[in-house]
């Protein structure tokens, strides 16, 4: 095939790549991980599987799980949403409480930190058992009754999540979180610990380049137009303040996570998932965006 | 033809569209241009032209040109540009110095002033006659030897440009000015000053949907791979902090000026120019913004 | 007596003052306060009284008690204090995130929420019982066993003190929070629901005046060097970001809290109280201010 | 007598000092002065004098003319000054534009950068011959004909003074300068560039010791209200975003100059002056704080 022969090309020349990013480490349970590992899947509308290296293990998604959350929250209320959080990129780094205070609690995006946990609101205040409801809707798009919460990465992030705690009660304090506070951090510690491996990851998010239809299951998960919204709200935010810098080198909207994973979307073509755990500065996977920058310069196409 | 047709009906719904926005009045020229002005016009790859309204009218195209700017500045410096400034949305306003000071002068992308006051600096080190040889540039991509900047435009942004001014001193002091600031202004203020129709506008952006070419004239303006990087840079940062937005809700790379104009590119399909003079609370075109959200909506189409 | 005299002069010219101020709302017991209540009390090194209106009433002196809770901790911890809370004026409001964001943690005084909360910190690390023990040194400055915490304003406080939380936790998050937040801030909520008639508060704070030392028991709460610097504190950081407009027009130490109370001092001479419940929009009692300043241009003089 | 020999006692004790500072480079001409110069003058309101070092040797007094500045502009406009200046801290370093596009154009206190170039902006309103005029104001309260702006440190200055030609554009945007910005500027930078030794200083200064009289010709510069309230603003503005430091370790009012020299003051006692080029990284003279320090340990006697 010739996605799985653009994937060795790439690895090989990637063999010279000096790596010089570090493994998430504030999370002492993301610290444990292997990190040379590097696995690779993409999935075309049409069913196609291309995988390489490390694709079938499972690792913590993290923040991409956000788009996850966004999707349901968006089903749930519509352009109301976007009166508790922008759309905008934030220019400043995913965890700033500065902005947050500057615009009187109301994030710029659902994809900062501060903007999930306000997803996390309005899931706990829609959701009958949120978190086993939030479980089954993302077991549903990804067509696999497998995908849990994971307890060790929970407790690992609540043991320092000081910071996400102190960004909910400036939001608190400004009136845009609803429900108790411990209760909405608890379901967005458990958003945040989803584990996938990188195919699932890839046919989690394939409904994203297929107009909001699962191409497995024809189960319509969100409308056409809200599905390109939130593609929309990936290409600008998807990268916290590296956004701009993965659109200009890939081309193409995309989400990562403090795990090393990375999803983007080729409308009506494919998702790919990229896995490899060292970190940039600015939080996002160094070898995974290095990957996906060949990758779309090989293909020559991208959304531009 | 089926644009013309689009563009009339969409006009009629727009016909009780309340257009709240104010025109420019900041530049004390800007605020004398007839506010209910309204303009469209599109150029397909194939060359071909839609034009409704005021859509031969000339106007201040403003903050547009500095795509322009861009493009040459890029083919003369490569990706060596981008050390001098960056390619990330700004999420504050236009003229913001906090975020210069912060960036230690190195403006967040070549579209807020500081960054075009960078990529002026560029292009007066490297063009023999910088004003000279910028406009016969814009000629050439526009097919149109009328083109030119205007005194009048020039001599009112100066008697206000201390803003301005404070952006190039304090770039200066970071060592990221390297010609006279006096020269780089002259440069800059000339480069705000270009005036074209909706369908100059057009027809000269339409290299951007075609890798790089102009269809008029088979002139190869930039490689396909820095087109579609522009495009990127256009979709991260083409409306200032509302660059989230335009693409949440129109879904394609565009740039805005306070004159009341957009140019937007679907890549591949065409370009299209809009004009109202009246701005939303960003700086944009208000009811050029929502014309072109009907537009996509009712075309289906957009980049994602 | 002459200070007697001048009181009364004082309120007479006083009469004509519009007060524009607002009584503190923002905690509900607050805002239940009689906005008209108006007290001052004076005692000087020499152990002389002089009252005036509702000087023997009750209320909550809120962040005034902060400076009995540095005082201790001064004397627990030295100059190691301060390498945990600056002595800078803050330049901004008195609860802002974005500061301590900036500054990693580390507020710039103790009279800031974020400061009197790791003071908090450190004597909760310090004490045995520390609400209790704290009381009781409370108690021992006033030479007064009634002084008590107010059970309803901790409720109050606590029922809206999300912004305090944020500050608890991003300092947790940097570290410089020791204890377990919801001890600390209980302390915290605690130790700012004390309440003292102003001739309670008057006498309690003479030891300032006094190089130290309570003149009516002899005790030593502080050496000189130490006195002489929390005065400093209070200088430049008594009044939130009013605090040089506070030396610029009445030239004493003093502090300020939310329910309206003042407290200066005039070393070697006297500490003075005023109460009066409408704030000023930068959370200072707007009489109080304006009573002050009268006082120390009359007596025409002031530590300048 | 009693200080010369405190003055030998302390210098002894300084001997062991390490000094870590840095003689200020970012003006050409200051980076050629002789690091280890070290003068101290203190004059008495009875007139008597006690110097040490070099005491009688020039150097530039940069921002503690301000504090002049600010005296003459006091006289001539009262307290309508402070509509365009403000009396409070800045809690961020001297020359930030950041605080400044906050407080739309208005600085915090006339002893920042942007506060003296309104200053500057003041007096070039009210004066025939700004330059001349003011430097006469300047000989007469220094009771010295010889006091002169140096033409050196002009041109150093002005050859990098981008920043502060940046603080002057930003404040002609929001309307807070009057004048053409050059001539202001150049007022600005002459201000800064006078020259004394720190006898002439400490003399100088004296009136503010003394109620606004000079004591050695009974000229009155400026009402006792009025003088308190300099150095009130000095004890909360003199020392950049060290101010409170400086208060709390010396607790006299003061203000310092990139020259490495401070001058301090003891209202109804002396007026101290002391010069090491040294600076710290707040940019005020390392050893010279740590001299005042010692200084008013020594003495037993502040404000506070």
């Amino acid at each position: 095939m010739e996605y799985q022969k653009l994937f060795i090309k790439i690895n090989n020349g990637l063999q010279e790549f000096h790596d010089l990013g570090q493994v998430a480490d504030y999370i002492p349970e993301l610290g444990k991980v292997n990190p040379n590992k590097f696995g690779v899947h993409l999935t075309t509308v049409d069913k196609q599987h291309f995988g390489f290296g490390d694709a079938n293990e499972k690792f913590s998604i993290q923040s991409i799980s956000k788009v996850l959350a966004l999707t349901l929250a968006y089903t749930l209320e519509d352009e109301n949403l976007f009166k508790r959080v922008g759309v905008e990129p934030s220019g400043t780094p995913f965890n700033s409480l500065f902005q947050l205070e500057a615009d009187n609690g109301i994030p710029r995006n659902p994809f900062i930190n501060a903007g999930a946990i306000v997803i996390s609101d309005v899931l706990v205040s829609h959701l009958k058992n949120p978190k086993e409801d939030f479980i089954q809707f993302v077991q549903q798009v990804a067509e696999n009754s497998e995908i849990s919460f994971c307890e060790r990465i929970v407790a690992s992030e609540k043991s320092c999540g000081f910071r996400n705690m102190a960004l909910a009660n400036l939001m608190k304090s400004f009136g845009n979180i609803k429900n108790d506070i411990d209760e909405v951090m608890d379901f967005y510690f458990n958003l945040c610990s989803i584990e996938m491996t990188c195919q699932e990851l890839s046919k989690t998010f394939l409904f994203l380049a297929n107009h909001g239809v699962c191409p497995f299951t024809n189960t319509i998960i969100l409308t056409p137009s809200k599905t390109k919204r939130i593609n929309s709200i990936m290409q600008s935010c998807g990268f916290y303040d590296e956004a701009g810098e993965f659109s200009f080198k890939v081309g193409l909207p995309g989400k990562s996570g403090v795990g090393g994973g990375i999803v983007a979307i080729h409308p009506e073509k494919y998702s790919i998932a990229v896995w490899s755990p060292k970190l940039n500065k600015k939080g996002n996977s160094n070898k995974g965006i290095e990957f996906l920058e060949r990758f779309t310069s090989e293909t020559k196409i991208s959304i531009f």
